[in-house]
């Protein structure tokens, strides 16, 4: 099975070319993130990553978490590599200092977590629940509660889990039925069954912290009477000790199509009566602060996308170099490596061209999130909070999408070999599936995105952004030879195509958010390609200018290289795109129900 | 589990509206085949592939076929299915009536082979190799071999399968290292190893007749030097009588995403000494019969992506109406069935749309074949087949494509319960993606539709296709209404985008047949999308027509509306596959192989 290698090159140069390490080192708090403590940490992450985590990955899908004797058993050897995991201290990197955390800004968390995913897939998702829970404490917790559970959730010695899906409600969270009873104390008995709870049980940590949504007796109906507890799997004193357990069990897990190393749990709340729970924040505003941390979530969801594509890219490069099939198109008698034919370079650029143009944008987009937290000028933190709001959809759904193409490509670069399970390719396109679904699906981030991103404020901070990218395209011309001519061309019909499609959505998402809607998901990729490919362009340009000045690596011969790949095989479809936004509504909506 | 229906509405009127079932009639030896012999024989088709065969279709992948005690063991029913298959005589429906086929016209099989396909993917594999064994033998076999082989075969007593790979040896079949020995008695002995067999050993028929393509002592290197063999895996007297086993054993099978009921198989010839083996044909010509069969072979993988994309719609389309989730857009305070929300209407519209374009282009293709076999006059056989020629590679290539998109659309329709295995729908996905790779790879499909069927033409072909699309874009113009004015103003940008970028295929292919293949699969899909536009297109007028006439059937309204949708949603992006075509190469091919 080969084994990931972190590809770090391209990693510090996005962050310290594109993504601005150097104006986020001057963020307070980052003073220390320099160029070269950034290197070091992706090292040793990287290191972690291929020796720890990717042997585990297949071993892992092969064996998968199994429910024995009514406890969930994880696959061998993911215990250990968890303790070898916050024993080094990656639980918390991204983490308040104030609970033991390292405090380090997103654009580092972003590139380290990159690698997680990449390497194993399974394993990074119980580390990301525990963050997520870790947020929605530390935003909205009280403090006392805070101090009862970060300090153990930060050090990984506890986990934590997110419960928000019930049998009927999965998108529509309106729908929860799990009810909290107050009790004298303050505290509450929660009641419910929850459903797809990932590592809502597992056997890695002395206690699991679920974060659990549900309805208190005089809540209102739908969404506005939903509240966040913290429900302890063992019951914990306020000085920080384990008790008894909790009235919470885990019932079963599923048989899934991929992820099979992470239990996904059904999870039973007061089989005896109720679970002690702990309200976080206020009552009826759980909905509000899983909002709160659902930047960060989606996020890093987003991430996946990008991870598994870069471990399906490095599988799929790895035997196009080394697997000998049929004679060059140019001659010769001897049949040649199939990283010879054109079709089979055509499929690995596709990959490589969208893995670079996500992962330079994910990164810029992480480093405006770190501007838009600690920069001391209200003002400019509005500003890049805005800009990561219109793009945290597009990172999540346009990246998940992706990482569905990117992988199946990978198993199409295998032949028949990659239908084969023990060849690795059919995993990661098995494992790939479920991150266009879950933490929102693909249509949710579409609908955020032409709805709360877009209409509520008319399109400015989108028709802001298509600025900053004209002036990008303007500056391509700069640039000798045909490569920057098509990609400039490019660029500039990607940014006419958001303009025409954003105006539609912006004029009519008032009037006729049915009709609108319609063109969400097209909408969502036009966006997601034109932002990358705005990236990539901007990468190019370093690299000539690199190249200029002497330093003619193919590194940056490549950077150009994959811009103009993506400018006609992937930028070219942004004008089909923005049609089917403006003029796609008639052709669905027409259509009765019961017709179909 | 949900039971696949026959969509027999619609195949009917395919086979009776679109592709000329009358004139079909008129060909010789099809005088039976009117519309009501057609009418009964889908019906009692789609009753069995509901009533025996999709009731084994997840059973079959749950259990899988295993490998027990060096034999193959089918999933349980999948025997006594085939049993009842064979006594209806569909085995051999398609098959020449000398030798006890029915002689069916190939449009009346498509439409009964996609029923299988839909059904039961795994089980409809072995009909589909013994088919095409059938059709070898009956193409290029000496007539003591037809009558010894062919009766059993097209009964069903016997199967028959194709031994093309080996290890070094898959899309490269100049590769093929598997040896046969002349004998004095005529016969050969086999020795060699073949891998991916399907079906290559069951528990079915009481025999198996092996195709096996192997060298000679004195054939000359690569592709020319290829023969075909014939090796029953119980020797058959010439009186048909079966006697011992022969030298070849199925050693073992794979582990794969999916087609899990199919076994494929690892097959060892000549372990004690050489298998018996009879030539087919002539020596050498091997790869020569393997194209004349290979029409057939691809049209019928063609029909797994129509087939499986059919039953995962079934499948989204009933979740859709049942599942209550979210408030519609359009107001109300209680939740709705998902089909109501405008992102659920387009995915379902974007498999259906592409689901009816597949199947109108495919049964044309049906009937233009029995044409190109059938007809009396030369000319009219000449100029059909070509049509043929140039359609198969879409057929199989953007078929199977699509059905990959479709199953996963499949999925996303069912959220997060379309990622658990007992839900189905991942098993179709899961399925589906085989089929982009065997049978010649998308990248294989699309380099023989450039080179063979254009290039070596300048597309001659190809531009009186285009000849015929732009009659019916004129004939749009005599319908009212804004959907027929975005059908005709599509479905004409798109014969511009083919026209432009056929153009530049033809004049560059013999100059620079490198550059033009990087274009090869982004033009695939773009001929695809026009012709399958063409039909939609073909069945809008028609349904207007009905309309007008006072038979204004919901079934009508859809299909307008249906055409519509396609238009602003598929046909939409053909200009920009056209550049991709045209301007795509540099971006390929200045990517050094150690850049990546």
């Amino acid at each position: 099975m080969d084994i990931y290698a972190a590809p770090l090159k391209d990693q510090l140069f996005c962050l310290t070319r594109l993504s601005g390490l150097d104006d986020v080192q001057n963020l307070p708090g980052c003073e220390e993130v320099t160029a070269e403590f950034a290197d070091a940490v992706l090292q040793e992450s990287g290191r972690f990553a291929s020796k720890v985590l990717s042997p585990l990955n297949h071993t892992g899908d092969r064996e998968g978490a199994q429910w024995v004797d009514y406890r969930v058993a994880t696959p061998a050897g993911f215990k250990d590599a968890y303790q070898q995991y916050v024993a080094a201290g990656w639980n918390g990197l991204g983490c308040d200092p104030e609970f033991g955390g390292q405090g380090m800004p997103k654009l580092i968390v972003a590139a380290v977590q990159e690698m997680w995913r990449s390497a194993n897939l399974s394993f990074s998702l119980a580390p990301l629940l525990t963050v997520g829970a870790i947020e929605a404490l530390t935003l909205c917790a009280s403090e006392p509660l805070k101090h009862q559970f970060l300090p153990k959730m930060i050090a990984g010695t506890w986990a934590g889990t997110m419960n928000l899906t019930e049998p009927q409600a999965g998108t529509d969270l309106s729908l929860i039925r799990t009810r909290a009873t107050p009790q004298a104390d303050g505290t509450y008995r929660i009641v419910g069954q929850k459903i797809f709870i990932t590592y809502g049980e597992q056997d890695w940590t002395e206690n699991i912290i679920h974060l659990v949504l549900a309805r208190t007796p005089t809540a209102p109906a739908g969404v506005r009477g939903i509240s966040m507890f913290l429900v302890p799997k063992i019951l914990v004193s306020t000085s920080g000790q384990l008790g008894e357990p909790n009235d919470v069990v885990c019932t079963g897990i599923e048989h899934k199509l991929g992820i099979h190393a992470s239990p996904t749990c059904s999870m039973s709340y007061g089989d005896k009566g109720g679970a002690l729970g702990y309200l976080v924040g206020e009552e009826n505003r759980g909905l509000e602060y899983m909002f709160i941390m659902m930047n960060s979530a989606r996020f890093s969801v987003g991430l996946e996308g990008l991870g598994i594509s870069e471990a399906a890219y490095q599988k799929a490069r790895a035997y196009a170099r080394t697997r000998v099939q049929s004679r060059s198109l140019t001659g010769g008698k001897e049949s040649v490596t199939i990283i010879h034919h054109p079709d089979v370079k055509r499929m690995l650029l596709m990959m490589r061209s969208k893995i670079e143009a996500m992962r330079s944008l994910a990164y810029v987009v992480a480093a405006r999130h770190d501007f838009a937290i600690r920069h001391p000028d209200a003002a400019i933190r509005k500003q890049n909070q805005q800009f990561v709001d219109l793009m945290i959809p597009v990172v999540k759904g346009w990246f998940t999408e992706n990482g569905q193409q990117i992988t199946s490509l990978g198993i199409q670069v295998h032949g028949g070999m990659g239908y084969i399970e023990e060849t690795g390719a059919a995993q990661y396109f098995r494992d790939a599936r479920i991150a266009t679904i879950y933490e929102g699906t693909t249509g949710i981030q579409a609908n955020d995105l032409i709805g709360r991103k877009i209409g509520r404020e008319s399109g400015a901070t989108l028709f802001a952004v298509l600025d900053e990218i004209d002036t990008v395209a303007a500056e391509l011309a700069k640039f000798d030879g045909d490569h920057f001519a098509a990609i400039r061309a490019a660029l500039a019909d990607g940014v006419r195509a958001v303009r025409r499609a954003g105006t539609y959505i912006a004029a009519q998402f008032g009037a006729d958010a049915t009709a609108v809607s319609v063109g969400a998901v097209p909408f969502l990729e036009l966006l997601g390609i034109v932002a990358g490919g705005w990236q990539l362009a901007r990468a190019a340009m370093i690299a000539q200018t690199e190249i200029d000045a002497g330093r003619s690596e193919n590194f940056y011969k490549a950077k150009i290289v994959t811009a103009r790949f993506y400018s006609d095989h992937v930028l070219s479809a942004a004008a089909g795109l923005a049609q089917t936004v403006v003029c796609g509504a008639p052709g669905a909506l027409d259509m009765a129900n019961d017709w179909y």
